[in-house]
């Protein structure tokens, strides 16, 4: 990415081994984030580029001196952020805080939307996938890298279980994958708010008893009246702007959680005994540890339990990645897949 | 209260039962709160007067035809918050949002300092202690009407458990009471932030491990260089102001919880990917269910397993009470006990 809106495939250098512990990854599949919307409307112009993405799958091609879990050829799926899985944090489950850890395109490390990645600290970073793998299973296995886990990890921080109504803010590809994760964990009630009718259709799919196109004081007073006056358990708030997180906090019931897993775009916000404590409100979240959780996702998706690939509603070359970031920004695509 | 800084006893009528379901009690001790002392502050002049007071323990007197759990000559502790312990956020408990429930000193319901009190919705608001009393017991049995279950409240939400590092901010009478709550679930290593040697000293006898006075910047790195740079598990704000919330999410650890029971006296703050939202730090806390908690409680009390009636560092009778708040205010006293 050039600047907002440039978006242009260029030929650079294959990734080499840098670290013993490195492995390089030629990547099968990737796809495109919202969070990669963000730059793609506020980043400044600038002649070098950054590398993007960091959604992945693939093959391991080489790995280093001191990579002991992988092998050339394993088939693997890299959670969005790299992690020796080993440190205090990674042990807490905390892996995208992990001390040793980083994120892909920084810092010297190339982006997912790209042929080959070199994958530091390759043993905590990538996930084998065993046996061989099923064409078929490669989108829903891509969903492992990010956005599926990324609503199962605010579902989780909700807490939510059975009994418990849950409302989902957003009907983008996280906040689809949350609806399935509520439904896996058991919720009884998944009110979903968005206006897309094409996404809330998937939504039910996915699990969504209720469906509020209403935003705003009205979307709160409708799931006031949908949970008879008495607001959700859980909210999962999977948009990042504040008046979504006002939406939250307006629906929620005494004791609820808000949990979020859009990257909030602003720093203040009520937190006071009008909002959050005055009703015993927890909010929670943050980027999700997806190494934490994907071993037992790998388990659903292999045995065809869950199947969160269908958030991807169009499929690109990777000469066409710029159109997809176009067709996502312009809400044509729920979710873009890149091929290669 | 009849304005900031103004405390006078007065003779009122006597509460009298006006619902079927209100209880009059006798009140044998009561006590000055933290949170009196804003309105002490700040309250505009008015000479109508405010009855003050939430915090009161003492004997039935009268019942009203619907009150079916106890009768004339109970002991009982009254929760600061008066509820009809069956509705659905109670059984959810989260009894300080219960919907027929409310506050003392509030619309037509007296304060607790006084000598007697009219209890509305009786049966779910005061808990009967069993047995005849030890006037030794009354200041514990006293604290759990707020200020150690509120210390309890915060320890709860936060998930203290054991193998945890937990920090409490602030030294006033609840924080102390979140040390020992602390201390109670198991936590393994207990940070008390504050500076008031005297305080401090009861927070260890409580069960603090480690004291620091140094605030803001220096207080967060004194914690951090504790906890061998990893922060707290665990923060139990105790404070309500701005500066103990920074503190807060300064030394939380990667995943961790700050759990507030202080009031907040800001609305705004931060909550974004700098402070919370980055480190999946989960925020918590609000005004404690006293009731949900209080049977457990009273269990540890009586056995003489807890002492959280330590907390009281002076009393006084009902009529020196506007000394208790100047004392209180002026922290030549850490809580100040009514007699009667």
């Amino acid at each position: 990415m050039f600047g907002a809106g440039d978006v242009r495939i260029e030929n650079v250098p294959d990734p080499v081994i840098q670290q013993p512990t490195d492995a390089i990854v030629r990547v099968t599949r990737a796809c495109i984030c919202g969070s990669d919307l963000h730059p793609f409307h506020s980043m400044p112009a600038d002649s070098e580029g950054t590398p993007m993405g960091h959604e992945f799958i693939g093959v391991v091609e080489e790995i280093g001196a001191d990579v002991a879990t992988l092998k050339k050829g394993d088939f693997v799926i890299a959670p969005f952020a790299w992690q020796d899985n080993t440190c205090v944090f990674c042990r807490e489950g905390v892996h995208t805080s992990c001390i040793h850890g980083g994120f892909y395109a920084a810092n010297g490390v190339g982006g997912g939307q790209a042929e080959a990645v070199r994958v530091p600290l390759a043993d905590g970073s990538l996930v084998r996938v065993p046996g061989s793998v099923d064409a078929g299973l490669y989108p829903s296995l891509l969903t492992l890298s990010d956005v599926y886990l990324t609503g199962y990890h605010a579902a989780r921080m909700g807490r939510v279980e059975p009994g418990k109504v849950v409302t989902v803010i957003g009907d983008g590809a996280v906040g689809l994958s949350a609806v399935l994760a509520a439904r896996e964990l058991g919720a009884e009630r998944i009110i979903l708010m968005g206006r897309h009718t094409a996404r809330t259709d998937l939504g039910i799919t996915f699990g969504a008893t209720d469906v509020v196109a209403e935003r705003g004081e009205e979307g709160v007073a409708r799931v006031m009246d949908l949970t008879g006056g008495e607001g959700s358990h859980i909210v999962l708030e999977a948009v990042g702007h504040m008046p979504a997180y006002e939406q939250a906090y307006g629906i929620v019931r005494p004791g609820g959680v808000i949990s979020r897993v859009g990257v909030p775009q602003y720093e203040e916000a009520p937190i006071g005994f009008g909002s959050l404590f005055g009703k015993n409100i927890t909010l929670t979240g943050g980027p999700a540890p997806v190494r934490n959780y994907i071993d037992a996702a790998l388990v659903e998706v292999l045995e065809g339990r869950i199947d969160p690939g269908r958030v991807f509603d169009r499929t690109v070359a990777l000469d066409d990645v710029p159109e997809g970031y176009r067709a996502m920004d312009a809400r044509e695509a729920l979710k873009v897949l890149v091929r290669f």
